[in-house]
């Protein structure tokens, strides 16, 4: 990261710093039927994508307040804080929105292990016709 | 990449190559009720997520077969293959799906300036707290 922390919404270390709530930009985002949208988050350190989530109006501006991701869990209907129990928490660097505005990418410093509840660093480790 | 093509599916080129088709994986992925399942787009080289679009059976199957993505565009209700007019197309290097089978990832080399139909090489340009 080259840009200063102070204009990007960088987050320096392994502990929550928010990033600003601007209402025109949390306006641009779209929301599906559901009232939700998919959130990429990706390893800023090794640039892996870990994994996909889904966050509504709520969840997203709880994540920019707190400087960590924090979803919509569509299976527990219940706002998650990722890691609050498991520890394995996702401090955000950075927080993008898509050309459409229904996608978000945030860059992560993540703690523990990995992103995944099956122990894996990332969910994405399985791969097509790798047999 | 280190590991043998012949054995991971990988693209040595900008041209397509097939990934070889195994039905017990595209059983494990779940599809909405529209019948569609997220796919995100890493360019194989940067890293960077270049963008996020849907997929249902048939365009996950018909990625594989030709090596490159084609999406289900849900504001034209057809198949896309992505860069078709555009000359962007996307060769796939890598394909994946995600622990719970409901999000894909392909790993690709990118055609042309980028990804976003804006004319950005990635669709996630856009900060938030960047004011």
């Amino acid at each position: 990261m080259t840009s200063p922390s102070s204009q990007t919404g960088v987050n320096a270390g392994n502990h929550a710093r928010s990033i600003p709530v601007v209402e025109d930009e949390l306006a641009s985002v779209g929301y599906n039927s559901d009232g939700l949208v998919p959130a990429i988050v990706q390893d800023v350190e090794t640039g892996a994508v870990l994994m996909m989530a889904w966050m509504n109006g709520e969840t997203l501006r709880l994540s920019l307040q707190e400087g960590r991701t924090v979803f919509w869990s569509r299976s527990r209907q219940e706002v998650w804080r990722k890691g609050e129990t498991s520890g394995e928490r996702q401090w955000i660097e950075e927080a993008a929105y898509d050309c459409d505005g229904d996608t978000l990418l945030f860059k992560v410093r993540q703690d523990g292990d990995g992103a995944c509840h099956t122990g894996k660093y990332s969910c994405f480790y399985r791969s097509f016709g790798s047999i």
